[in-house]
């Protein structure tokens, strides 16, 4: 019984964790975009005030259980990801 | 017209980051659940063999544009965020 619990559990991890990464895959395509938008208005990428407004309004819609602090920990990390690809990508495009 | 498409963008990525937020709000409330089996099973919760698996799972369905390595990253770091979690709790537990 507890085993078919434990196993019940864990495919709802597994069917999170695909939502999850698609939705973070939907969201970098969307990052890619507004690189491009910016690029083109020769506008840094790297905005630190939108990424603060982003970080305080997740803060404010969380409703647990995941602590605030973690929940930063996390989005600065998504944030960093999708900079870093850009930059990647401008590098890749350098070389070319 | 260029200022509309960028502020169109950002909204799209606001919302998916609510949509990220919610998804890894059910994901900790459904590893508190298995903690909970497993404390009562006297098992360890760190299963480091289940998680390489979970990322191994993820890394094959992802379509991108997030490589791999990335994901990695960011899933170790929710991976990680939901056990420490638990500890916090075990160890709150213990002072009451």
């Amino acid at each position: 019984m507890r085993q078919n619990d434990l196993e019940d559990l864990r495919s709802q991890v597994t069917g999170l964790n695909s939502k999850i990464l698609d939705l973070i895959n939907d969201r970098t395509a969307v990052v890619q975009e507004i690189g491009k938008v910016k690029e083109k208005q020769g506008v840094n990428r790297y905005d630190p005030v939108r990424e603060r407004e982003m970080l305080d309004l997740l803060k404010s819609e969380n409703k647990g259980p995941l602590p605030n602090g973690v929940l930063e920990q996390i989005f600065k990390g998504i944030f960093m990801s999708a900079l870093e690809i850009q930059e990647d990508e401008q590098r890749n495009a350098l070389l070319v």
